[in-house]
């Protein structure tokens, strides 16, 4: 079978040997005779499969030993209020850098909670350029300081660590973690839901830094609480255990890669092409500045919106899915994930340079 | 392959047809190409999913037109913070009813949000039994009276549908939801865990009627907000695709089965069985009073607690799987959820009665 070639922004492509391992294993796993769906969350052949994948991520992130990792569901725009029920620490204000729809989503749930100072805005350049750190307003009274490290709709990426002193870093890397080595240590704390490099939707990832835990409002709910679940290694409720067992599987897939620097690599290689054609054409049209471009969401216009739909019939003609842009910004988007093979951003290139020639 | 019968509380045993065709379309769901892990949850494969999924079960439940129904996460230990958070709507206090375990952590959780009123217990009793209605300290002025349907730990079902007045009657029915028919009109909110009847951890199904939506805390979050979700077809957040697709197989496989109805009587027919042998011998001890007893979560002891370990692995090399009972009470639990064949139940029956035979 040929799997067409999905650049869907998320829930998206998984790599296809976790995908055929996960069908063979579906009525039997190793032998139970049962399916990881199926598992008590306490089991013996669950508890294997989750402290596999516990170990595989914090080896593959190499997360120091005085942070917790927690497997949470609600996704980040769940985190987004979670993230000040828990850190806030009897504190009133938390800076936000706005880098787009998503840091957005961010300060409003977190407007609920506290003052949210908007340190830095990406707004006055519509959003195609990070500010530079020499001009954010931090505030070292803060109980933390929120970025999203990739702005998937725009396609726009953090390629460096703020430095936020004492006041912890907080990211939201929904989109670009596990698609390169990270330093944790800088971080205070890191969420991710997980339907992009992780696995399906429905998890949720939780790295946070010990001495942040503790200070949650009354009001969080235990389900959300960052020290109940790590107190209970995130078995306060029953995990998504089959969500968990794909993501532990995907971690094994990347390990088997190479890990992140091999990961990096490959998704640095598959960018350039993108990039690459781009760049070279006359006909497409590119809006965020090269410094700060996605790896992971390839955005591109064309010269005439007239000519979107036969674009869009053409790549799915050619096995090319799922390139639509985010309805905020239209025109399309390719997500080339850690699971997209090379292969599909080289037809990808081919059909854009066909279609340059046929319509530019 | 012949596979093991799996007593598990939950996750619990899926329909065999039900995780056949998982693993048939896990690499190309309907020849598409893509795992519906891999799709957009706003793409028009998934949402014919979705649809189906909801459609299914409005169907199976005959859930009146004036019920919203959200798939949402964080699993009924998330809903025992979330409902207070969404239906408190400006009064300061809710009824509880407490039968066991699962009401105790719910109460707990509401009590970070407003003054709880046990309005009955049946703590008394040692949990053995459900208080009656008519013992009922019930408050005209609570928000809501919130009860759990069945109580997994110890075996304890509400056979009858407690009357409420004007106030809305709250169910935690996550351990015997789809077991029977139910009229959702006799409740304001119903809420369950999808891993019982449902399909797999890390998918919560709200169902809650319109005039208790928009009075939600400020700070409840966007993701557990049941107005902001209603409004969205539960799609303020990325929802759990996969979840939802094996509980949208589970709905069809219900309704093969011939509805609620079939089940029912499926499922009084297992624990008729299960009970009847437990009644016909003296060996076997119990505890919960007959009209009481849970049709999921049938919970027994052997008379001699040195017998327990040799009564578990004789089950176990029979192929009777996960029959230890919960830490809390010990001895043994059966949980036989729908998708346990009545061919499972009589295969431990037939070893409970060799087992006594042997020990007893």
């Amino acid at each position: 079978m040929t799997r067409p070639f999905n650049f869907s922004p998320g829930p998206a492509v998984l790599p296809e040997p976790v995908l055929r391992q996960a069908a063979a294993e579906m009525l039997d796993w190793h032998g139970t005779g049962m399916s990881v769906t199926e598992m008590s969350h306490r089991g013996k052949e669950f508890m294997s499969i989750y402290h596999a994948a516990q170990a595989s991520l914090r080896e593959l992130l190499a997360i120091p030993d005085d942070y917790k990792l927690l497997f949470l569901q609600g996704g980040a725009i769940g985190q987004n209020a979670i993230v000040p029920m828990n850190l806030l620490r009897g504190k009133d204000r938390a800076d936000y850098v706005n880098t787009g729809d998503w840091s957005k989503r961010s300060i409003a749930e977190a407007e609920h909670f506290c003052k949210v100072n908007v340190a830095a805005s990406a707004e006055g350049s519509g959003f195609t350029a990070i500010p530079p750190q020499s001009e954010w307003r931090l505030d070292p009274g803060a109980a933390y300081v929120h970025i999203c490290s990739n702005e998937t709709i725009i396609g726009l990426e953090y390629h460096w660590t703020p430095d936020t002193g004492a006041v912890p870093l907080v990211a939201d890397m929904s989109s670009d973690i596990l698609s390169r080595p990270i330093d944790v240590s800088r971080y205070g704390l890191i969420y991710a839901g997980a339907q992009k490099n992780i696995g399906p939707a429905g998890l949720t990832l939780v790295i946070v830094r010990d001495d942040l835990l503790g200070g949650a409002l009354p009001t969080t709910p235990s389900a959300f609480n960052y020290q109940v679940q790590a107190a209970n290694d995130s078995m306060i409720n029953t995990p998504p255990t089959f969500a968990i067992y794909l993501a532990g599987l995907v971690f094994d897939w990347i390990r088997e890669q190479g890990g992140l620097a091999a990961m990096a690599e490959r998704n640095r290689a598959k960018a350039a092409l993108l990039y690459g054609c781009l760049d070279r054409s006359a006909f497409y049209r590119k809006r965020v500045v090269a410094a700060d471009r996605s790896l992971m969401n390839v955005c591109f216009h064309l010269p005439d919106p007239a000519l979107d739909a036969a674009f869009l019939e053409g790549a799915r003609a050619a096995g090319l899915l799922n390139l639509k842009g985010h309805r905020i910004v239209g025109g399309f988007r390719a997500s080339i994930y850690n699971a997209m093979p090379i292969d599909g951003v080289r037809a990808l290139v081919r059909y854009m340079q066909a279609f340059e020639k046929r319509c530019g």
